[in-house]
């Protein structure tokens, strides 16, 4: 396995996505001394050029205008073919949008060494993997299921308010052995790891941590986007834990037990409803995206958990109803950004006017 | 029946709420001949008393500076304890929040003459008699579905875009004979329909014409709200009719099937689904309050039909959701009318943060 290095250098690792957990990761890989990190920046490439990385940060405090190793402008993403040393790992950091091209595959083909390198998806939400295995069957894939609060500001400015806590897995695949997928995995946490200031945590199951952050994600996510509304309120107002927060959250642990046979307790349920600061009156990031008219990271955290459950016949009433709701937010988002386009008529629409006998005129239903 | 006027005089009717409905109605009744009404106004009492309503209707045209035979201050609502003569009818056109005092019984109670007053209820939903006839057992209360595209614009000037066209049917009380109440309704409904440019028809069943608007106003009404999106781009995503529309109203169906044995066909939905015209792009009214941060009129159009539903044993996933979102929605419109206190701390909430071992710090969700 070319992404077990020599003494001689350190690791290469190329970061992709610059937003708060990408940065973070970037720093910790590189203070941690063990890895040569190359970040490839996107909406931030000119700032972080001229001035570096400002970071506030609960684990590392305030550092200034810093780089990692080297930084790439993701525009000029081609010409990294030209690179003749290969990646030993690759790590994503950006959303995950199947629903919208470029997908994470096409993003990092021209830095994939087939068999070499390896792909560590830091990233929430279920079958990320799917694609990238599919793309790359023999590369390893790695699970990053990230617990940190960071959040860039103006562009080049990273706010990190909680500790950075990584939990590190192999995705196995069947194209190569379970121990290169394990391999490369454990190698990839002793990385993170060796910086002193994080906590980064190898488990061998990946289905149990994937599922055990969709209690939250698929739960408060979605309805606190829908309602434009902090988890401090929802939970001041107790019926919207009762109808809605813990009814998905049953779901999903349902979910979990029929699809991957991980078993997710009561208990656990109700220390994640608590498990927010009240007092910060926190908004989740699909919510902080839905403000902003970002497009929301939906297919993974909830498309996908609604889909296993229906493969699975397990009923899942909110989700179905939370994920259509969703969808169609972000059809909304994605017209604003001209993803798509709504017609100014209705001919030919499948559900355009019909011919109007005096029914449909008598059920008009403007009031 | 005190509500049979002799023929020496003029029906007096009250009206209460001067929005679009309540308007139209004054207008209508007057308009006809035989009724001489007095609109109790709120917001507009002194732009119309200084100079009338302006009204832009498509089936009256252009008129401007019209009042009703009387209008009255609802803020001095108590004095009209001292007109010494019963009105015959008091129509009720404000929106319906029992949520929200005062209710409408205590409203209109110190203009209701026991035995003789007729109410008729120009409002949406279900279940909406009982409060009226349990705060008085012996007037015959009046069912008005209204369709009428009526909004009212700067105070006191209305838009009135879709042919007025009313139903009527009698609410039954076991305290009255039936035909007190059926003669009631059938009294107004000619006073209404002497107005030759309306439409006013009288329908003996009740539930009939209240389940086939609900099949619209509990479905497409709170989807619009939740999305903030007009009804033509619901129908040219198509998926948000599949997976949202046609399922909330294939369970208003089943419900009003269930308890009430009304029969509403497929081929009705298909026709709702497709009612409004598509080049209005159409915003419900309930999108209408929440854009202007008004209180919503959930509870008769939503809450109603999911508790009777309930309670007949017909499942109702979607509508359920829907309710327990729009109530989350409405709880943040409470809290900015000073309605209710959302409050800093967790201290004593049934959601208050757990007193934290290692495992719950463990699960702090912030990303």
């Amino acid at each position: 396995m070319g992404s077990i290095p020599t003494e001689r250098r350190k690791t290469r690792v190329l970061v992709f996505g610059s937003g708060g957990v990408g940065t973070m990761a970037a720093y910790a890989l590189e203070d941690g001394g063990k890895a040569e990190v190359t970040a490839v920046l996107r909406s931030n490439f000119k700032e972080v050029l001229e001035s570096g990385f400002t970071i506030n940060s609960v684990d590392h405090g305030l550092i200034q205008s810093w780089s990692p190793s080297h930084i790439r402008n993701a525009m000029l993403n081609a010409e990294s073919n030209s690179d003749p040393q290969p990646y030993d790992f690759i790590v994503v950091a950006t959303k995950n949008l199947p629903d919208i091209p470029p997908d994470v595959a096409s993003l990092i083909a021209p830095d994939v060494t087939p068999g070499t390198t390896a792909i560590a998806l830091l990233q929430n939400g279920l079958n990320i993997q799917r694609p990238i295995i599919k793309a790359f069957p023999h590369n390893p894939v790695i699970s990053g299921v990230p617990y940190i609060g960071a959040i860039e500001g103006p562009p080049g400015t990273i706010n990190h308010v909680n500790h950075d806590r990584l939990i590190i897995s192999p995705f196995y695949n069947g194209n190569i052995p379970r121990e290169d997928s394990e391999g490369a995995a454990r190698q990839f946490q002793r990385i993170y790891a060796s910086c002193p200031n994080v906590t980064c945590i190898y488990e061998p199951r990946v289905e149990e941590a994937r599922w055990r952050k969709l209690l939250y994600n698929a739960s408060y996510n979605p309805i606190a986007t829908l309602l434009r509304m902090d988890t401090s309120r929802m939970r001041a107002s107790e019926f919207i834990i009762d109808e809605l927060v813990r009814p998905a959250m049953k779901e999903i642990q349902a979910t979990a037990r029929e699809v991957s046979k991980v078993y997710l307790s009561d208990e656990l349920i109700e220390t994640i409803i608590r498990a927010d600061n009240y007092k910060a009156f926190f908004r989740p990031s699909m919510l902080q995206d839905i403000i902003k008219g970002k497009l929301l990271e939906l297919e993974n955290i909830i498309g996908e958990p609604v889909r296993e459950a229906q493969k699975a016949g397990v009923d899942t009433p909110t989700l179905k109803v939370l994920y259509s709701l969703l969808k169609g937010l972000q059809f909304q988002i994605k017209e604003a950004q001209g993803h798509l386009r709504v017609p100014e008529s209705d001919e030919g629409l499948k559900y355009g006017m019909k011919q109007e006998g005096p029914d449909a005129k008598m059920e008009r239903m403007e009031e």
